[in-house]
């Protein structure tokens, strides 16, 4: 039987030691670096990350296997096994231009299951973390199972890409979204929306692309503590290519794919 | 000649202390309050804190007017003399539903003219200040000058408000913007977002609906850094009735006024 406790105390070790060399990386004084292109934001810090996570784990765990976004792991093809789902910096575009607001994001999966879930935010020293069946935790603090809420009380994470021309979803769809709740936010990293959701400082999270390392951590957190983690149709995520994700309570994920997407209907 | 340094050391000591009686009235547990209804979100702790700088104020400076969101402060009409226009949490929604992302905005003007600017966002411990022609500052640290950018390489603080279908702007009009910028974000905290711009974590911020508390803080530091703080028209900011706010660097507040807004055309 795997050793979840095991894994799991490495796994924090690995984090803050990564995050230590992340934070060294920083500049002292308060400049922003630039990139001239969009597509430039992809730093040698991420790339550095997860090649440490790589190592680390093939050291002590030789038969688990590596989904990772700068793609130094393995070809993953199915979730037998173990398999350790990470993103060294979720919000690479927040660590360029904000050096704040980006988190390393780990999920571990076991046969397809979530096991593991941790979320490290940097900056403020924050480690979302759950086993599943044991809680989920924001460091020593027990994470509250999620309240439930109407949309009209509702805070959302949307990003006005979604209720603006694009094209993944007709943004007449979403766009109502926007007046019959309290507000929206855009952070810029799933993988913190994702816990602001588990905490209830936003009440859904709502996104048209993501990859499997964006929201596999999320998606045990947020289950763990009795959220609903589906994609925008309603359907079970695809932890091997990703998709539109929709992380919300209960209540709420019911009454927007109901009211607004139609149960999946579009 | 009205004596800066001091009316400065004193908003400093002010704020420091309202902002342990606001941390004071933090819940322990990590639980946050609901509120059933949208027009229920000014706290107590608002008004009281509002209060406190009042009573300060005039103790002080019984000479000085102020201006304040929870009405408690001067009918101000005109801005003769010093004027202190003051919001005791900005961000009030943030500070209900995630005890984070809110600041402590004071922005004190002489005769019309911006003197001293400071925002302070509790939680996290960073007092962002200046006073006119000395310098903008982040707790002891000096905020350069801000930094040009075209739209193609900027992160816009946009809400999806003014994106969507609203009564206050044809939601055609900026909506190109999100396809246009490298990326959104949006807060729920006027203050903050202005002082995101000021040290480049974000380019620019547009906002369709502000009172002068919301930006007069941020007006000072945005200034005394270099960038421009308009409305949407690209006329001066009304500081005695607010209106719409956009606060960018030079170059991309040229090229957003000229190329997306028609200059003030609409």
């Amino acid at each position: 039987m795997t050793d979840l406790k095991k894994i799991d105390t490495y796994a924090k070790k690995w984090i803050k030691e990564a995050s230590d060399r992340i934070k060294d990386s920083f500049s002292k004084e308060l400049t922003i670096q630039t990139k001239s292109h969009a597509n430039d934001l992809v730093t040698d810090i991420d790339q550095a990350t997860e090649r440490f996570f790589i190592e680390k784990i093939n050291s002590v765990f030789p038969d688990h296997r590596i989904l990772g976004e700068e793609g130094f792991g393995d070809d993953v093809q199915s979730l037998e096994g173990v398999v350790w789902i990470i993103d060294p910096i979720d919000g690479t575009m927040n660590f360029v231009h904000q050096q704040r607001n980006f988190a390393i994001s780990i999920g571990i999966f076991e046969d397809g299951v979530g096991k593991i879930g941790l979320i490290y935010d940097v900056v403020h020293d924050e480690l979302y973390h759950a086993i599943s069946g044991e809680g989920a935790y924001l460091n020593d603090l027990k994470i509250p199972q999620m309240r439930k809420t109407k949309l009209s009380e509702s805070i959302l994470g949307l990003n006005a890409t979604w209720v603006t021309e694009n094209r993944r979803i007709d943004s007449s769809l979403l766009a109502p979204l926007v007046k019959k709740s309290r507000g929206t936010r855009s952070y810029g990293s799933a993988a913190l929306e994702i816990v602001y959701v588990a905490t209830g400082r936003i009440d859904a999270y709502l996104t048209l692309r993501l990859a499997p390392w964006d929201f596999a951590a999320g998606l045990i957190i947020i289950e763990e503590l009795g959220g609903r983690a589906t994609n925008l149709r309603g359907e079970k995520l695809n932890m091997l290519e990703g998709g539109s994700v929709f992380f919300a309570n209960e209540e709420l994920h019911d009454e927007i794919l109901k009211d607004y997407l139609h149960n999946g209907k579009w």
